[in-house]
């Protein structure tokens, strides 16, 4: 009695492991869940080959629900749940195999290569640098959320790795046009800048299939190519070091320069203190001829502000960027205090 | 001519693809890098053991240089590169990849399981939310950097995977007990509060490998344990969703409940609204007395510190952090340059 969860990676019949293999045929069911996932017939067939016991279709439902799949392991037999990649990218399977362990059923795993993983890899960019992962969905509503996670990845200077919707029991797959113009419409909500501009995409279809497509470009010309069929993942590079420029411009067709998404992007604070300290300095220049002199409390306020908004810039410079952002707005407020007193109207 | 990237999965020899098979069959020489990682005898032996043609051991050197690996794919015959887990988690594997592809070598790729997402899916936790994976080495210098990354995941309510130095050549790998250690040390100059208290963590020893191990408990606690032989991940989770907690009672050895890292170590914008937006209320409560009426200068000064610490509260329900603390700094500059003028001390 064990329940193995059992991945194919990402190469077709090809990826499939020696472990994969001996799960497959040594289970007393083959539960094959490629509703969610771009499991092509050849693969199939090879699994569907490779075993001994009963092979069942497991959809969506199947798996979320997970009771049939946990009384059949629980039955006394072996049992594999056969999915795309790696087992454990699908938060349901993770979820599954905790619900087996606690109920005392025996799980192992065959873990392989996961597609965001391997898009990654193909693309030049280095593993390290890639931020959380985000799946964008044809809801429009859902847009803002992801839309968010690529911005903090960015500021980060991380890169994001976006999934697209692909439900094969509806029959539906979200395009890469399509999300990159979901993603840019939450911009006129969220304004934090991503789409303000030029904002280099990589699109990457059918990774680890004989017909892998890798192409780069800005967003705005690549919504509106054709990808061809699906798996596509789209990744949002954050900085780009030389070598994955370089890497880029080697594996991906480039319709553009690979740019630096998070240079233009920007840390908020790095923003904020361009912005805020000097006309915090201004500020100072306009109301320090209506103050008192030396030892007055006017001049007391005028060199707090100048120093808060030395402190904002040595803040960011090291990294803290809360405290920069917090120390330049106290600037502003003390020197903006004066300049009420002062009867002065804003710049 | 074709230069083969082949991981070797995390499972031993049973978790060769059959793709890593042939390329390694197919290669007229065959580099196996096993020295930055753990490339055990059994899985050397059948990758030697399939290779039909040379093979050559290749130190972390070889492959940085890479010369002679590019010269060798480069002179006609294929090549195989072998190394454990996915081939693109070392930076330097992908970088030669690129190189290759400058020099007109077609290279090709055997995707495999990475140890880093192996970790997290034997956990159980959520893939989703894993943010930027980082490195802990025994230089006490590049602790900060790693610290900072684990904070930053840890304020976006993601897991953190740290690898931990591991060098074969120099005999020598990180124990999870002082990679803790290591960073526990970066608090005292840091000050971020990621050890400002318990800090749940999970070690993940030998991940795939018959006597895998996953451990979690506090990470004071766990500084003194023995995790046995590498290779060991430590992951340092964030928010844990109810599933994630049920997850790690069910497949680790918890020492205590599976605690949530975020809600404490929480967004550094709601623990600077947490602080100041109160602090300026009783700055206000203590100015407005001194202060002149409705229409007044003063008034407008509070009226606006008013308006700011309540903006400060809206802007970080919204999850608009940075504009959150601008304002409330904003607030408490305006309040503080009323106190000063009123000769109040500092409270």
């Amino acid at each position: 009695m064990t329940l193995w969860f059992v991945g194919t990676g990402v190469g077709g019949a090809g990826s499939l492991t020696a472990e994969a293999r001996g799960a497959i045929a040594g289970a007393d069911t083959v539960y094959v869940e490629r509703f969610t996932s771009p499991f092509g017939e050849r693969l199939y067939g090879e699994v569907a080959g490779a075993a001994r016991g009963r092979v069942v279709a497991a959809g969506r439902a199947a798996v979320e629900d997970g009771g049939e799949i946990l009384r059949s392991a629980g039955g006394g037999g072996d049992v594999a749940l056969v999915s795309y990649g790696d087992p454990y990218v699908a938060t349901t399977h993770a979820e599954l195999r905790a619900r087996a362990a606690r109920a005392g059923i025996p799980t192992r795993t065959a873990h392989a290569a996961s597609a965001p993983a391997a898009a990654v890899g193909e693309c030049g960019l280095h593993h390290y640098k890639v931020g959380r992962t985000a799946t964008v969905v044809a809801d429009p509503a859902a847009a803002p959320a992801t839309y968010r996670a690529v911005h903090e990845n960015l500021s980060r200077g991380c890169h994001t790795v976006l999934l697209l919707e692909y439900d094969r029991e509806g029959g539906f797959f979200l395009g890469p046009g399509e999300a990159l113009g979901l993603l840019a419409g939450a911009e006129a909500d969220q304004r934090l800048g991503v789409f303000d501009g030029p904002l280099f995409v990589v699109v990457a279809s059918r990774v680890g299939s004989g017909d892998q497509a890798i192409a780069a470009g800005d967003a705005a010309g690549m919504a509106g190519r054709d990808f061809g069929p699906p798996p596509h993942a789209v990744i949002v590079p954050g900085s780009l070091h030389f070598t994955e420029a370089e890497a880029l411009r080697a594996l991906a067709d480039c319709s553009c320069e690979p740019a630096d998404n998070s240079a233009r992007v920007g840390r908020a604070a790095a923003r904020m203190i361009a912005r805020y300290v000097p006309a915090v300095g201004r500020a100072i220049d306009r109301v320090a001829p209506l103050c008192g002199g030396d030892g007055s409390a006017d001049a007391e306020v005028l060199e707090n502000a100048r120093a808060y908004a030395r402190d904002a810039e040595n803040f960011l410079s090291e990294g803290r960027d809360e405290v920069a952002i917090l120390a330049v707005g106290y600037a502003d407020g003390l020197v903006d205090a004066l300049r009420i007193a002062k009867g002065l109207e804003p710049e």
